[in-house]
């Protein structure tokens, strides 16, 4: 038996760097059909969208007259965030012939967009997605950074790719028709942002909060645009989140136990209000705060009418399992992303997420309940 | 109405080149396992495998006495090479624990690999894989270059990724136990590559041809690495496939129709033979052939016993039809790889695929009947 063994080294080059722009205005989604097909003359338009929106007459207003085929996601909602619905709309445009010079356009919230994205990511290996997000939490957040993802029947988002969109069209005139639980809990996304990498910012949300919770058009506009900003800022440093991008799950790993605990009846951004509660909690007992910052977050949060307390029928064992099986954890427990002060994330040696001890996390959450 | 609308340009940077190694030796499966551990330390491990590999006692060898998480592929082949066997295989992974820290191991030929690569392309936004492949197909082509996916219920590759191998290690003592028809099939890929790329390669396969074909296993060995370096430098030159990578293709246009009419009862390299006398045909009615190549690549595949003509019953104009709706379409017409020379694929004006008219290829397809 001849056993030389040779070794060949393949070196794949790095893909070439990527832009996209995101486009925000209001009440301008009857324009965004002629802003794609002047962009994409070539590519034949597919449309992913929910029955809310439809009911909501966005699909209308966007299309105008245009036939364009369309998916349905019905129901809308976390449910149909699975693998086969992506099956489904694959097939579906299969059967309309639609090939590799297909361009998605996904219309709708988190859920649309994380389901039409990855089936733009692995439909003939990829073709093109424009988001058009209509909810707060999607326009401050899930629609710019390319994480897409679906649920599988034994866990929440198995399925995923990195698949940045091809553009964004954020119409703040959208959220004229979001109920007003979505509506605010969405704006928490706007609350971490700033917490994490912009002290104006946050004072400008503490200034303008009832007229922002009034929808001020103008209002909502000025924080689609700074969102987006410091998220692309963010992505554009670390795109497939070796470290910095970690900054973004402020609040989000207690906030993740809390929503899993709930059975998803407190909504994400709910959820990551008391996540962000506790990570004040957790600087406060490691003695990194010098200032009013876990007060001030908790007073702007009350004032989006946030829960800031963990409801009393959590049990602190459940979440502390739950803490356990984070999908970021590391030696069965999560690390945690801390502030430094209000507008800056703490980072200590080159690292942005940190080891707290289960100890503190413990007793950090009896003082919240 | 305010129509004023604000334009943020969002820069996604380059990702890093990448690098893997490719090891080829002979009987050297035992010590495989000890080689991933190494490297992969704190991985976990899950092999996807199909039932004829397990028959011919290759798992048994790969893992000696250690217990592995496995999904076995039943049936074997093209039939399962479909959507429902990812969700399958990540759902398995599911349930035994897997997360982020998983790596991938496929043991078999192209179906394995394509299956495999793709669900580790989406298992939890990605995870490495390792290809182990076992056929002289995979060996020589499907387990390099990164292109993994599956079939939908509509169509084939319908589902798919870019997603390049972690690691390849290809034991040509495995080639002992395919079967004999599969085995010469898979060396049309050989052909294919000295065709386009290597006019010396080319002469050593008509000089060695005979103990190839008997298994020997240093000629096995030297095909493997000369394979293997072929399409990684061919695939490190354009990884996604916008420009040269297109070459591989050459004999794949009309292979794939043949493949198609056939009702896949011809195999992937005896429609590829067809597809590359086809190609031969063209190049000689456009007037590029000034030597005897469409002869010594006729010859060389018919010590292959591969065919070289189109079997009757396949309709011309099916085929036409076929090639009307190639994937690579543009237009309703795909365009055609060719050679130079032997070993030397033609570009013009920096092109490496051309537009052929429907007229000659009709021609062509009439003298090879």
């Amino acid at each position: 038996m001849n056993q030389s063994i040779q070794t060949l080294d393949v070196k794949i080059p790095a893909l070439d760097e990527s832009n996209y722009a995101i486009t925000i205005g209001r009440d301008f989604l009857a324009d965004i059909w002629t802003y794609i097909r002047a962009q994409w003359p070539k590519c034949m338009p597919f449309i992913v969208t929910d029955a809310e929106l439809v009911k909501a007459g966005h699909l209308k207003t966007l299309l105008g007259s245009e036939k364009v085929p369309t998916y349905v996601i019905d129901p809308p909602g976390e449910t149909s965030k699975h693998i086969r619905t992506v099956v489904a709309i694959i097939e579906t445009m299969e059967k309309h012939f639609f090939g590799r010079d297909s361009l998605i356009i996904a219309l709708g919230g988190g859920t649309v967009g994380d389901i039409a994205g990855f089936a733009a990511a692995i439909f003939k290996r990829g073709v093109p997605v424009v988001q058009i997000p209509t909810t707060t939490v999607s326009q401050a957040d899930s629609s710019v950074g390319g994480k897409t993802g679906v649920d599988s029947s034994i866990s929440k988002n198995a399925f995923g790719a990195f698949w940045q969109p091809a553009a964004v069209y954020i119409d703040v005139g959208t959220l004229s028709t979001l109920d007003d639980r979505q509506f605010r809990a969405g704006l928490v996304e706007s609350v971490k942002h700033a917490a994490i990498a912009d002290a104006d910012y946050f004072a400008f949300l503490e200034q303008n909060i009832d007229a922002i919770c009034q929808k001020d058009m103008s209002m909502l506009e000025h924080i689609a645009l700074t969102n987006c900003r410091i998220k692309a800022s963010v992505v554009g440093e670390d795109p497939t989140e070796k470290n910095k991008r970690r900054i973004l799950n402020y609040g989000h790993t207690m906030g993740h136990a809390v929503e899993s605990a709930s059975e998803f009846k407190l909504l994400h951004g709910e959820s990551v209000a008391i996540g962000m509660i506790a990570a004040g909690k957790i600087e406060a007992a490691l003695g990194w705060v010098r200032d009013d910052r876990l007060e001030r977050i908790e007073s702007l949060l009350e004032k989006l009418r946030m829960p800031t307390r963990i409801p009393a029928e959590l049990q602190k064992n459940t979440l502390l399992e739950l803490l356990r099986t984070d999908k970021k954890a590391i030696g069965r427990w999560p690390r945690f992303i801390l502030l430094e002060s209000l507008g800056t994330t703490l980072c200590q040696d080159g690292q942005w997420a940190h080891k707290v001890s289960q100890d503190i996390v413990e007793q950090c959450l009896e003082q919240i309940y």
